[in-house]
């Protein structure tokens, strides 16, 4: 009888909310003001501006300095002991939520055994070691030593220990291996070494795999990540760079959510699959380590590899505020909390100002100041640094509420990189939204700048409706963003400050994924202050506000006109020669293109006739309806069958270097250099008709509800 | 510029409204109350029982005269003719709905050739021709003959001319060839003569074709259709039985939809698949006969098949009339136009209920009377005879749309298969709206019956919630229905009048798909005096008004509950034994269905309690968003990925004899003779967890929205 639980949540809620409109009119001073549960319930603009106020640096930097305390891998006790922080946080009378929750699932992992620990050496043609590459990384702060630091390795590779001649790599990606064979060097039975970037982790076994070699090893170049910085003296401690012997760990799982469970909940009952068929682990032994030790390699190295897989119980924890007039809509915020080893950046930086967000508006909702329009999930991810796996089987477990209700989704992973701007990553309709909250918070330097203001200085481009204005980047698959657009096409975002790209090159922070991404690293060279973490906080929590509690959604979907005339162009300049050779027109695309741009600017003067009347709320809910399900409309499960999870087809993945639409740029990759009648021609002109019909699609959900 | 002419529309209907009320109050006379457009509009009783008095049996027998005076075969020119007389209609001034069109999709049609007629005839060893097949049917009402009645043919077979020795086969299915084999009977090369029923009509040729058969011929046997009468002075013109010379066309192809354009609309530059390597075509040549001519078949037999395949423009005609206060959501209502020949029973009898419904409801809305809550749309597909080809090209194109806001569809094929009473077919949620229609009409016969009250003598069942009530057929793929259940999880309902089964077991009406479906067969022996189609006409347009005028959706969640619980009893009882052999519990399955039987009980008296307040909009809203989502729920679209469309996993097609949960029945069918560890009876657990996520997904949407 869950419901009459809810049901009295409800009249609570509104029993409270009365109390409050009493409590405001009478015992609280002029200016807070509490909202009534009208139906009309809109933003409120003090409420804004208190949330704004009240987000504070200095209880940002308590919150990472317990979380990056300890190291806290995924399922391990210290990663359990932060849900059990979250949940008491989350459950507290006085900045608690409605309520909170950590479920738990099942799911495979991967570990270095701690009785054989992985191993990389040089040996002599007799067999004898010359050179022992470390197993961990130096001890620089008293941090980088203890049980619950997990060694180097790279999450997934099987076991094994090859051995064989040294052939350098560079990136490892196909290219890179077709060179080195082009070349005449034999690759088979050899160990790669190759350096971190340009290719997945995964990818590089994948690829080195093809060739016949027996072993990989990745390192991180210092041309990379420390702008050519290598020395003790130049690096952490002493700087923000990576220590020679820091090593950067990862999954080298070549999709996401749990492996046994794709497209089910790992509950414990669900069907698995079996370990040894399962798809997507790298087929050879491969082993991360420092830049230090890749420089000693040469000749003949042996690899052992003992990393095991393991079923582990893994939880999300979730924590909700109940919306007052639209519960039935969530706008959720989330983000991991296991980390490699201590994590402070990696995801420790986006969980302290979680818990910061969370506290404040926990605070307004016990106070009975404030409550949503809408509700909002909170939610802490676990695993996904093997994966994006608490979250992947959270939208498998949930599917059709999620895809049904779900506003949008805010993730805040890594909030900052570095102290120079704002980098903003989503689909286009959220660009709106985030301009708006940037435009009203003033940026940690240089004084005087709104965010929105710095962020234009540092990342911008030139948008035919409003001029320059700050770039908005597209979602990949880095964080767990990943599932919610790609799979439950949710209009996602992911929002952090970063560098100054005038001053460094590194690949990303330095000591990513290291046992040196401590809280000292933060304090000292990342954010001294937390003012970044503030301003990251203040973002994320104004656009949180704006969409949980607007009256109509700031969500525009007239931005996505821009992006498909922009993909169209990249098309027609790029493809447009080449699809003619084969009689295939884009006539009908550009048609589609259109027709989706004269649907969305009619629905936003819709829109703003709208809110220029006193509309009924059905009037308004149906247009937001519209506005939220847009992003659905691009949704096409069977249009890439070969790639797992993958179902937007504008933002699936693209291999092809040209920025536009993915499958039909995939399409013509593969079919540039076969016959006329070929599979492949035929796929593209697939792609082409299942991009015209999801773009007419998505244009005929955006006209007048009663058109035919 | 669309929205401004809708929005133009709704002011105006605004305007017409008000002018409405004014008009109610002041000119007409008590009794003609005009509801207000409010956002509380709710089922006016008195609307509705005008609507039931104005369904006129007449009108809807000049309809039938009309629509099946010639032959309309999809694509014909007579059906272009009718898509002109609906849109007419539709776009009456006085009963016309708001807007109407007729889009057209070119799709794939297949023909017998007029220079080459098909050809059966028995042949001497030397070759000479002993016997022939007639090539038409006899003409015995002076409505056989003519350029545009389609000689007998079986839609999609290949050409060819093969030639062999006659095997008698049964029904042709997969058992009746492998008994033969058994029996030590040559098949390959011979022709199969297999008689209409038990395997689908292309399922008779692939099951042929497996064991080397060259061509099979396909008769309708007087035991299955005419009770065994079979003589000239027992059948049509002197009774209903079919005459010795009838024959049943029909369409061979196995799937639905365009053969060229799967899960893509057939718009004329949509991706088409080479027809040659297309599958689901029948894979020999196949040819429907009369019994009579079945009779006279032995020894070695001649089949000439002469079909051609071709592109064709085929239309639909929609009509809207727009909610006046929900636009958003639509009751969709609809019927195929296409006929083989005249086709009075098939289709026209359901096209004439629907004509007549239309003009009813136009004619009040025309007069300001009445305007629904939500919007109602009338759909006329095309080239259904074909393989449901409108409707499936329909859910293609506007997959999103219809999927985010349809609330259920109502399809009326075949009004009248005859008159003894009511038989209705749907998911579990239409029920009880179909009951409480049905409650309030009175039955044709006997007289004092309402049409419940007749329903129930003769098909019943035993309810644990209700007692005995009408039993409730569930959808196949038989008619448009089926894209909008399997394909979009939209709840769906066919309804009918039919036989008394005591009387008759014919197969189907006897002329089914001949030159003898007239309207006079109709006028003389199916209904006359057509009080059996105001019957249909009544109780699927009261079905009608209840879900587009209702404040609360009639959809009923809990009933879903029952039906629930009778698969998972019958997989207890006779799959229960065989999985726990092989370790596989369903003790989750159990839990999952106790969740969802809980969450909708919950759900109902939510909103009992809602409907004795007085909620606000959005209260009411989102509980019917609850209600009309439901069906989606239980679609997964990669739950059986080797069928075609098929998504619905309590829905989809079940080869297995047990009346459970499909695919865990048919898996198990599969898993069977296999051994412990087969890839079988992974796909067994596999279906399992497939479908304890969609009941325990389903369930998460039934429960109260903001819990967690």
């Amino acid at each position: 009888m869950q419901w009459v639980k809810v049901l009295g949540g409800v009249v609570g809620a509104a029993a409270l909310l009365g109390l409050g409109i009493i409590l405001g009119h009478f015992a609280i001073p002029k200016g807070a003001n509490v909202p009534a549960p009208s139906v009309s319930q809109d933003l409120d603009l003090e409420i804004l501006e208190t949330v704004m106020q009240q987000l504070e640096a200095s209880r940002i930097r308590e919150n990472l300095r317990e979380l990056s305390r300890e190291p806290h891998l995924a399922s391990s006790p210290r990663d359990e002991a932060l849900v059990q922080l979250l949940l008491q946080r989350w459950q507290d009378p006085e900045s608690g939520l409605d309520a909170a929750e950590a479920p738990a699932y099942e799911v495979l992992l991967s570990f270095p055994s701690q009785e054989q620990p992985n191993h990389v050496a040089v040996v002599s043609p007799t067999g004898s070691v010359v050179f022992s590459c470390r197993q961990s990384e130096q001890n620089l702060t008293g941090e980088q030593v203890g049980p619950d630091v997990v060694p180097p390795y790279a999450a997934y590779a099987p076991p094994g220990t090859p051995q064989g001649l040294l052939v350098y790599a560079n990136r490892g990606t196909e290219e890179d291996f077709m060179n080195l064979q082009t070349q005449g060097i034999k690759l088979e039975g050899t160990i790669a070494l190759t350096r971190y970037g340009g290719a997945g982790r995964g990818a590089k076994a994948v690829n080195a795999a093809k060739y016949g070699v027996a072993g990989v090893l990745v390192y991180t170049d210092p041309a990379d990540i420390n702008d050519g910085q290598s020395s003790a003296n130049e690096t952490f401690p002493n700087s923000w760079c990576l220590p020679p012997s820091g090593v950067e760990r990862g999954s080298y799982y070549e999709y996401f959510g749990d492996p046994l469970t794709p497209y089910l909940p790992a509950n414990p009952s669900s069907f698995r699959l079996d370990p040894d068929a399962a798809p997507g682990f790298p087929p050879i032994p491969a082993q991360p380590i420092g830049f230090d030790d890749a420089k000693s390699l040469l000749c003949q190295v042996n690899v052992s590899v003992h990393n095991r897989r393991e079923l582990r119980n893994s939880s999300n924890v979730l924590g909700i505020i109940r919306g007052a007039v639209e519960p039935d809509r969530y706008v959720l915020y989330g983000n991991h909390r296991d980390s490699w080893v201590h994590g402070a950046v990696d995801p420790s930086s986006g969980t302290a100002v979680l818990l910061e967000l969370s506290r404040v508006l926990g605070t307004l909702l016990k106070k009975g100041t404030w409550r949503p329009r809408r509700s909002i999930v909170f939610a802490s991810w676990g695993a996904e640094e093997f994966g994006l796996i608490g979250s992947t089987e959270f939208t498998e477990e949930f599917f059709s509420k999620l895809q049904e209700r779900t506003v949008a989704y805010i993730n805040v992973d890594i909030s900052v990189f570095a102290n120079a701007t704002l980098r903003a990553q989503g689909t286009p309709p959220v660009q709106s939204v985030i301009f708006a909250a940037a435009k009203q918070i003033p940026a940690p330097s240089p004084v005087g700048l709104s965010i929105y203001d710095n962020w234009i200085r540092y990342s911008n481009r030139s948008s035919p409706a409003y001029g320059v204005v700050p770039s908005l980047g597209s979602l990949g698959a880095g964080s767990d963003y990943a599932p919610f657009i790609h799979f439950l096409g949710i209009s996602s975002m992911d929002i952090a400050y970063t560098y100054d790209r005038s001053k460094t090159s590194a690949r990303i922070y330095p000591t990513y994924h290291t046992a040196f991404d401590t809280f000292g690293y933060v304090d000292k060279f990342v954010d001294p202050g937390f003012s970044s973490h503030q301003a990251v906080a203040r973002t994320a929590g104004s656009v949180l506000l704006r969409l949980s509690d607007s009256l109509f959604l700031p969500l525009n979907v007239s931005d996505y006109g821009e992006t498909l005339r922009s993909f169209l162009q990249a098309a027609q300049q790029h493809l447009g020669g080449l699809l003619e050779q084969h009689s295939i027109s884009l006539g009908r695309l550009v048609t589609a293109v259109e027709k989706f741009e004269a649907a969305a600017k009619a629905l936003e003067q819709h829109r703003s006739a709208l809110q220029k009347g006193s509309p009924d709320p059905l009037q308004v809910r149906m247009l937001n309806d519209q506005l939220m399900l847009l992003e659905r409309t691009f949704l096409n499960p069977r249009a890439f069958p070969e790639e797992r999870y993958y179902s937007h087809v504008l933002w699936a993945p693209r291999t092809s270097s040209v920025a536009t639409f993915p499958g039909l740029a995939n399409a013509c990759s593969r079919a540039m250099n076969t016959s006329l009648g070929s599979e492949a021609w035929a796929e593209v002109r697939r792609q082409l008709s299942i991009l015209v019909v999801a773009l007419e699609g998505a244009a005929a959900t955006l006209r007048p509800v009663a058109d035919l």
